[in-house]
């Protein structure tokens, strides 16, 4: 069977797959791999391919991106390809592109999924799902943008919360932190004035969503600003109008304040 | 040690679940599920239960709703309680207010998180995650609701995509079909002539998201109406501005019309 098979490797570590997920990978024909678009934190490739009882191949940025992907597109010609990536396939959207290069070259696609940042974030912070708007990235400060603001401040004048997703350059072991994160923001609030990003608004913090030791903190920026979150990967919600059971949830994991209470709508 | 540890299910059969929830399962002194928050279209609680080589108390909504989860609780009170949930634990909201009464009792509680239907459906669309707005559930009729369409309209003036969940009631094997949904937002549009679905708009509708033969057609409204998606469960996306690569997902993907690529931004 000539096919190409993404599955996602999930959160963390390398039990973070699935047993579907696994099961393919077993009865490939080759197996690729990418760790470069999200940090599995405890991942190592040499417990993995024990789990799998199979070697497997790593695949850099520059092979996919300027060599499209060649490598392995010829191996899903020749039998079943698996590519493996952190979280659910094409939550990065930097692999559609080897997804449609590979349908247009008459090769066969499915995806196995696997848990996404975006799903365990929401689901740590016990905040309503329902209730989050569009999600931006906040660059680091070489790529200064005003759009992360602009984005919370939209979501917060619907009512919404905002997801924000810190930059990460893997290869460099670089991260912005929340702290760094919400320094840009006040920044950009300094100049603009809308009141959507001050020191008393309130934002939840959160480290290494997914692991067995995920640390998150709720508190007025101005403190957060301040607090200590230890390992990356990182990222930040600004929540727009909280319902009483979302601040009682922010309360009982987060380590809210109290006095958050008092802005439950 | 005491604690209630919540583990995603994953998606659509017993080997959605990833190699650190089974093993977190194989390791409980008690083990419980609830399956009727979302449908898992393959899975078999007996292969299950083989898998992990044990038996699991099935818990009713009753259970949960009316009696507070107490049983649940009582187990975590004396050793390591695990309750599975379809997808990831908490984005259904109705287990937060068990995991908020767990810690009051001073239970401890942790997450092993699994595949979710959100990221699963943004992922097979090959529409890009970071314009997705607001998410929102059609209701069956008897629950009719302008709010899906206020939504879809709120999202796509931002120029955003809306997801669509439909409706389920697991224990009366009912599902709002995608047809259903088309034709109550339609019915809406009647009323209210701001032209955001119209059946010369486009839509995508999907069901058995996260099995192995999900279908998937994106479409104007007025043919998507009529197509015939098989079994449950559905969900529908109205996106909003279409960027070129988008569409070229949607033509491959989603067996979308190739005069899509007129709508590209």
């Amino acid at each position: 069977m000539n096919e190409l098979v993404f599955i996602g490797l999930g959160l963390n570590d390398e039990k973070g797959i699935t047993i579907n997920g696994l099961e393919e990978t077993k009865s490939a024909t080759n197996v690729f791999v990418e760790l470069y678009t999200s940090l599995m934190p405890d991942f190592s490739l040499q417990r993995f391919e024990a789990l799998c009882c199979r070697k497997i191949q790593v695949v850099s940025r520059q092979m996919l991106e300027e060599e499209n992907g060649k490598v392995i597109l010829e191996a899903a010609k020749k039998g079943k390809a698996v590519f493996l990536v952190p979280g659910d396939p094409f939550i990065a959207t930097t692999h559609i592109t080897l997804r449609i290069d590979a349908q247009k070259q008459g090769i066969k696609t499915r995806m196995v999924h696997g848990a996404s940042i975006m799903s365990a974030i929401i689901s740590l912070s016990g905040l309503h799902n329902y209730k989050f708007g569009k999600t931006v990235t906040v660059p680091f400060s070489e790529n200064f943008s005003e759009t992360p603001y602009n984005v919370i401040s939209q979501n917060k004048t619907l009512g919404l919360h905002t997801l924000c997703l810190l930059d990460l350059k893997i290869n460099e072991n670089r991260f912005l932190t929340i702290s760094e994160a919400i320094k840009m923001l006040l920044e950009v609030e300094q100049k603009r004035q809308k009141g959507m990003v001050t020191p008393d608004e309130v934002a939840v913090g959160l480290a290494r969503a997914g692991s067995g030791n995920p640390t998150l903190k709720a508190d007025f920026v101005k403190e957060l600003v301040d607090y200590d979150f230890g390992a990356p990967p990182f990222s930040l919600i600004f929540p727009g109008d909280l319902h009483f059971m979302e601040v009682e949830a922010l309360i009982a994991f987060a380590d809210a304040p109290a006095s958050l209470r008092r802005l439950a709508k």
